[in-house]
C-alpha cells in the first residue's frame, strides 16, 4: 500500500497480513491438488482444508464437522437464510429478521416474501439495539428462522446475541447470526451463545477475499444451496479454494490470539477519534451506542455536509474513509441502517464511517481529525443550508 | 510440486502458473481496496476487475458487460441453471439437459425436479456424443432451458455445440453449456457459437481455485442467485475476489495466446500414450470418440482391472491420476458418465483417467506406461475372473 494513504476503511475489507499470505502461498503453485483426488497431492490439500476447519472450530468453540467453507459471507448468509427457509417450510413459512441487516441478508428475505414467505423484520432503538422483548413477541407457532446480525457493519452496534439467540432455543426457532462484521473482532463462541447458524468472510479479519463459512451446528434442518459434487460432505460443491482456506483459518487463529490487544489498540483510536472530533467539530453526531459497538467503529452524522463530497476531499488527502456500507456504494439513496434508527434523509447524507485497524497510529488520527475540521469548515460554507442555519441564530 | 511427482491430473485441476501467480500478488496485500469503494485503493482494485472482465470477454468473443464473476464453476452452472429455469417458469416448466452431465448440472436438476419442474434427460451414444436430431425431438413448447456440457471431464468427448445450440436458437430455447472441462482447451467463441450461457472455472486453464465465471448473453431472462450487496452490477452479490479474477484473466489470456502449440503439445502426448498402451497392454478400452476429444484426456477401461488400486500403485510410483471426476471421489459407485456410454458396472470400475499438461513430457509417458504394463499385469494376476478368463482361452 501507497504509504501516503492513510486506510481507515476496514468494515469494508481488509489486507491480507503478510504471515497469512506466506501460508497461502505454497497452494497457489506447488500443492495444488485437489483435495477430492486420493494421490498424495490431493491429501495434502484435503489435509490442509481440514487443518483449516479444526483451527475455525476451535476458534467459535464447536466440533469441526460444524464447519462448512464457502466463496463468501454473502453464499453463507444466502445458504444459512434460503436453506433453513426452505428445509423447514412444512413446518412453517414465517421468519424474522431486524431492519438494519447487511444486504446480504435483507435482499434474501425480500427474495423470500416473493416465494410466499412471510417476514417480520424487527424495529431497533435510536442506537440501532433490538430489544429482545420485541423478538419474543414477534415469534408465532410458524417462525422457523430468526436471523439477526451479530454487529452492524455501519454503525458497529453489537447486539444482545446471548439473550435473542436463549429466546430462540426456548421457543424452539433456528437462529442464525450474520456475524461477518463482528468475527475477529469479538470472541464469539458459538455453542455457548445457543446459536444455530453463523456467517462469516476471511476479508473482514485479515484474511483473502472469496473465502467464507458457514457454522451450522449438528442437528440443525438446512438445504443446501450450491448443487454438484460431494464436497463438504456433500453440504456445498465445488472443488475448495484451499489456498484461500487456508488463508481464512491462518487469519482467524491470529484474530482470536491477538483479540483483547487488537481491541484495546482499536478502542484508544476511536475514543481519541471521537473525542476529539466532538471537541473541535459542532453540530455531529455519533451513530449507534458509544460502548457496545465494535471497538474499531466509529459512524459520525456532520449537519449541513454532504457525504460523498466529504469522501472525495478526505480522499485527495489520502483518507481512505467510507460513508456506510460498500456494497450499497453507488446507491443514491440513504442508508437502510441510519434511518432506521431515526436519522432525516439529510442528515443521514451527511455520513461518514471510520473503521481502525491494526496498523493506524494515534497520529493518523490526529491527521484525520484536523483534515476535517478543515473540510467540514469549507463543505459547511458552501452549503446554503448552513447559511441560513447561521442567519437564524443556529437553532 | 515434488520432482518426483508426475502429475497427470490437469482434468481435476493445475496448479497456478507462475506468471499468473505473480500478477494476482499485489492483490492480496497491496492493492487490497474494496472494489466498492470510491477512493483511490478501492478504484484500483474496480479496474482490475474490469480490465479482467474485459480480457475473459475479448476470448470469448462477447462484450465485457456479458462477464459476471462467481466464486466457482459450480456456482456459475448453479446460477445458469436455476436461474434461467426460475425466470421463465411462467412460460413452462420443461428442461432439457444430457445424461453425461458434471454432477455441479445434474444436481441442479434434480433439484428442480423436486421443486416440480420437467427434465428430460438426452442419452449419448457408445462414444459420448450427443445427436443433435435427439434434441430437436426433445424440444417442446413449454421448453425453457437446455443445458448441455461443451467436452466431458471423465472422457474428453467435444459435443457438436454449435449444430446443438443452432437448434435451441431456432426453437426459441435458452442455451447454457458448462465449458467448465472446455475453456483453455477450446477457442471458444460464445456469440459465434450462439451460447445464451457459459460457465467457466479458473483453476482449470492455469488460474487459482475459488473463482469463476458465468456468460450471460445481454437479454437472456435469468434470476439472481447469490443475493445481497449491489456488485457485478447488481446480479451477483458479495465482495470481489479481486486477485483471484485477476489470475482468471490472466490465465484465460496465456491460455488463448497458445491454444494451439498447447494443443498439439498435448494431442502428441496423448497418442504417444494411446498408441503405446493398446500395444503392450490386452483387453483395454479407449472410452469416449478417438478424434472429437479434449487433447489432454485419455480415459481408460482395464478389464479385470479394480480402478481404486490401479490408482493406489500408480500413486506409489508417484503418477498422479485418477479414475473419473475429483468431485464425486468417495463414492463407491461407477462413474454415471461410463454407464451412460454402455459400459458395465465391472468395466466401468476399472477405468483410468489420464489428463496430460503443458509441463508433461515425453518421457513421462513412456515412464507412466511402462508402470502401468507392471501394475495392470500384476493385478489381473491377482484377479480371480481374469483366471477364469485365461482358463477358458481368454473369450
Amino acid at each position: 500500500m501507497n504509504k501516503n494513504i492513510i486506510y481507515v476503511d476496514h468494515a469494508a475489507t481488509t489486507y491480507v497480513k503478510p504471515e497469512v499470505f506466506e501460508e497461502m502461498r505454497p497452494y497457489f503453485t506447488d500443492l495444488f491438488g485437489n483435495p477430492s483426488s486420493i494421490y498424495s497431492l490431493g491429501r495434502e490439500s484435503k489435509k490442509a482444508i481440514e487443518n483449516a476447519r479444526s483451527q475455525i472450530a476451535y476458534c467459535l468453540g464447536v466440533h469441526p464437522t460444524e464447519i462448512y467453507f464457502t466463496g463468501s459471507g454473502t453464499e453463507a448468509d444466502n445458504w444459512a437464510i434460503k436453506g433453513a427457509a426452505y428445509a423447514n417450510r412444512k413446518k412453517g413459512k414465517h421468519l424474522i429478521t431486524s431492519s438494519i441487516e447487511h444486504h446480504a441478508v435483507l435482499h434474501c428475505f425480500q427474495f423470500l416474501e416473493k416465494e410466499g414467505f412471510e417476514v417480520t423484520y424487527l424495529p431497533v432503538n435510536e442506537e440501532g439495539l433490538i430489544n429482545p422483548d420485541d423478538l419474543a413477541k414477534a415469534i408465532r407457532p410458524d417462525t422457523t428462522l430468526i436471523s439477526i446480525m451479530f454487529a452492524n457493519n455501519e454503525i458497529g452496534t453489537i447486539q444482545p446475541i446471548k439473550e435473542l439467540a436463549a429466546i430462540a432455543k426456548e421457543k424452539g426457532v433456528i437462529f442464525h447470526t450474520d456475524a461477518v462484521q463482528a468475527m475477529g473482532n469479538i470472541d464469539i463462541k458459538a455453542k455457548d451463545l445457543n446459536i444455530d447458524l453463523l456467517s462469516m468472510s476471511a476479508h473482514k479479519f485479515y484474511g483473502p477475499k472469496g473465502v467464507g463459512a458457514l457454522y451450522i451446528r449438528k442437528g440443525v434442518r438446512i438445504d443446501n444451496f450450491v448443487h454438484g459434487g460431494a464436497q463438504e460432505r456433500n453440504k456445498r460443491a465445488g472443488t475448495e479454494n484451499v489456498a484461500g482456506v487456508v488463508g481464512m483459518a491462518a487469519a482467524l487463529k491470529l484474530a482470536y490470539e491477538n483479540l483483547e490487544e487488537y481491541n484495546r489498540h482499536l478502542r484508544k483510536l476511536s475514543d481519541r477519534f471521537i473525542n476529539s472530533v466532538m471537541e473541535r467539530i459542532p453540530y455531529v453526531r455519533l451513530n449507534g451506542n458509544r460502548e457496545k459497538r465494535l471497538p474499531g467503529n466509529v459512524n459520525l452524522s456532520f449537519r449541513f455536509v454532504e457525504g460523498e463530497s466529504l469522501l472525495l476531499m478526505l480522499d485527495m488527502k489520502g483518507i481512505q474513509a467510507s460513508s456506510g456500507s460498500a456494497c450499497t456504494s453507488g446507491s443514491l439513496d440513504p442508508s437502510h441502517v441510519l434511518l432506521a434508527i431515526g436519522l432525516s434523509h439529510e442528515i443521514a447524507h451527511g455520513s461518514l464511517r471510520i473503521s481502525f485497524g491494526e496498523r493506524n497510529t494515534e497520529e493518523e488520527v490526529d491527521y484525520i481529525v484536523d483534515n476535517l475540521v478543515e473540510i467540514v469548515g469549507k463543505l459547511r460554507q458552501m452549503s446554503p443550508l448552513y447559511e441560513d442555519f447561521i442567519k437564524k441564530g443556529g437553532q
